[in-house]
């Protein structure tokens, strides 16, 4: 039978599916291509376990759904933008995601570099223009939240110290503080936006923001986990890849056993900081627990 | 002697030289490369005549210059992403910019990726912080603008229909398009700019797209004239490759004469645009003449 989580999470993909379809039109002009690979990368299934985090968030604040699922939208844009770039051959080169071909390999790279340049873009067009949804402030403290969680000192920082850091320069600490930024940003950006929406007190951004660290650090050796252990078949893209390559990751710096351990003790240390919402934050307690316990 | 003009070009270059280095610190993280890239593409130089468009259009309206060259810096952030983008061996595939080896040439393409995207998201954190300077409907409203500029339907869109045009797509009609999207979009937003900033009237905001939408497309006619006749040592990049590449430009679809022609008349219909504004547009003036007497 289906838990609560697992229909919550099957909702919002369904929610997100139509949302993101009315943001990505089709288009008949010399620059088709560059819509249709969009559309392929946005709509092309996914966890949508961002968006699940916006929406959750907000709904701790009784945000209305109409507002939180324009921004959980702006961030299933900039994950897509970031899988696309990611995924090219200069960067990780590869030529499977979700269990379809990459966006360079389906189109080609020019259109792969430009649909990610345009949804990087679209993500900060749809939160401006939610004007009916929210006010200018809630708004433009959105779009500096998720610039900042982009940028050099966010995701593509991550990205940066993840394709440069020879080995010799890797430790637990320099790869925490990588995959904090790698993919740990926009996971805090997540959680920050249901704060924003829901104007939250100090206390209350302050507990979100300690949940969103302890579970995007999970969230990610759960990732080398299942990078180390999971099949092509299961994770729908190559695996194994960064042990073939020699690189650093949770698993390699601290093994299997541990890093299990390690990324179970930060989902109990993420829930116990969802304390002061009460049985309200039922669903984002069980988010962490998905975190570590999915198998793709 | 300098003009007025070359003056204004002169300082406002220096203006930005200083202020964008304000926002591209040095890094010894294992992102530093990153950083290197990011000031390597923004500091080289350019014309920083988007930057000129934004402040000439917001001092129409006596906004303070604080206010206008943060606006500016963020719009020459775009328009360094947008040449590195576009240099990509993908794309254009240009050794040469500015007298200067390419981002990708002289780092990687990895970084050249990394670091569009990260001076795209720097844009509007930009905007979205200038607190102090301008109240959130303003912010929001520029970071709007600038996202469309970027986006599908601007920047992105007709470098997209640069690329995939075959040349039997293409006439007049089309490339008048392409080419208003490509660079005429980011040339807009810098006087829609100067226009929110000052809040201008309706008519006068009017005014402002009308001579930008001239002037972007004079700009450009007189880009494809420099790419026919000038040398690659004026010019500071590889210059005659569209023709080599049997590509459809202003020029071989018009004639070198009927292309001066066209132009000539565009900056005399976008110098008309400005007659609201009075002896206040002069330097607006000047830069439209400059779009099509400039060398490189």
């Amino acid at each position: 039978m289906e838990d609560d989580f697992s229909k919550a999470l099957r909702q919002t993909a369904e929610l997100m599916d139509r949302e993101l379809r009315e943001f990505l039109p089709l288009n008949e002009g010399l620059e088709r291509q560059l819509y249709e690979a969009m559309r392929y990368s946005v709509l092309s299934g996914g966890k949508r376990l961002r968006a699940l985090l916006v929406i959750q968030a907000a709904d701790l604040f009784s945000v209305p759904r109409l507002h939180s699922t324009r921004v959980a939208s702006a961030i299933e844009m900039v994950h897509s933008y970031s899988l696309i770039h990611d995924d090219l051959p200069c960067m990780d080169d590869d030529d499977l995601r979700r269990g379809l071909p990459t966006v360079h390999r389906k189109f080609d790279e020019a259109t792969a570099v430009l649909a990610g340049d345009a949804l990087q873009s679209l993500a900060f067009e749809i939160i401006a223009n939610a004007k009916t949804h929210s006010s200018a402030e809630v708004r433009i403290k959105l779009a500096g939240s998720l610039a900042q969680a982009i940028g050099a000192r966010g995701m593509v920082g991550g990205q940066t110290m993840d394709m440069y850091a020879g080995d010799d320069d890797i430790d637990i600490v320099t790869i925490t503080r990588l995959q904090q930024m790698k993919t740990g940003a926009l996971i805090t950006f997540a959680c920050e936006a249901g704060a924003i929406l829901g104007h939250a007190s100090p206390p209350q951004q302050q507990a979100l923001k300690a949940y969103a660290h302890d579970l995007g650090l999970a969230f990610q050796i759960a990732d080398d986990i299942l990078d180390a252990e999971g099949s092509p078949e299961e994770m729908g893209k190559a695996t194994g890849k960064d042990a073939a390559a020699g690189k650093a990751t949770f698993v390699s710096l601290m093994g299997l056993e541990e890093a299990r351990i390690h990324a179970a003790m930060l989902v109990d240390q993420a829930i116990k900081h969802l304390e002061i919402f009460g049985p309200k934050a039922d669903l984002l307690r069980h988010a962490a627990r998905f975190a570590i316990e999915r198998r793709n």
